[in-house]
């Protein structure tokens, strides 16, 4: 496709789109919780067509249309994520470290198969929040780890002395 | 400069920036009114980076920081902005019609020397308004025409059945 029309799209992203990364309670997942990663453009229903055109180009995703009378078009699966952070990449500006930060994300996405290294990523999805500076009290890296405690998934034999900081703090 | 920037800069001005014109009062000028052309690009103060790497590439225009926590970068000259519109014409999407009328206005502005071509730009400015949505009561073709016909710059010999009945009512 134009490079053309990835300049044009990474710009409409900095603009008006957003890229993040949620940990989503999933009962039925190993570590209790799922990475997900967005990307998401929001437009008023009545100009709904430019998201329909955007879909066209990036061809994953799907659009809803919710009653605010604001439509939104979003594309949530990791690989589908992937392809299209490498192909906006070159051109995206405001929101570089987003990309950055979510490519290297999904890059090690399918190599966790450790409790250690899934909480590694949860890390890293936790600096997503600092990027969109979210103030919305979602799951983070600590619920996990508590969650996988609880589950006696997780019992770190060693740990930093800020990590045991924090627990003590948790424990009471 | 590369296409790739252009192209970019559409689809921000597409996601987040404006292109308006006004009917601004001037005591100073002959018919009373100018017609102002703006195109604005908004952003949170603390990301107000991304609008000083926009007026590097554009060179025209300035940047305001508000205290609101919101920043613009607006360009207003009508030869700045009707180049700044010609170079991303080829790449705009959803302000597509405004760039084709911001430039028949522009285009026509230099020959504007009677008061019925003024008031004749001043209906494509009302235009604009329904192009953005714009509720805002502000100036219009009729607010300029009712100045000019108090100042006895206006007074049209013959009226179309629709103007006449405009007049007819304003005047009780």
């Amino acid at each position: 496709m134009d490079s053309a029309i990835f300049s044009y799209i990474a710009g409409f992203l900095d603009g008006d789109g957003s890229i993040f990364f949620q940990l989503v309670r999933r009962k039925d997942y190993v570590f209790g919780y799922q990475i997900r990663s967005s990307i998401a453009f929001y437009q008023k229903t009545v100009h709904a067509e430019i998201l329909h055109w955007l879909k066209e180009q990036l061809e994953y995703g799907y659009i809803r249309r919710r009653k605010t009378g604001v439509s939104d078009y979003t594309i949530v699966a990791p690989k589908e994520v992937e392809e299209i952070l490498r192909k906006i990449q070159p051109y995206v500006r405001l929101k570089k470290p987003h990309v950055e930060l979510g490519l290297k994300i999904l890059g090690r996405l399918p190599e966790v198969h450790t409790v250690e290294s899934f909480l590694e990523l949860c890390e890293q999805v936790d600096q997503f929040k600092e990027l969109n500076y979210s103030k919305k009290r979602t799951n983070n890296r600590k619920i996990v780890e508590a969650w996988l405690r609880c589950k006696s998934l997780y019992a770190p034999v060693e740990t930093s002395s800020e990590m045991k900081r924090v627990l003590i703090k948790n424990e009471g």
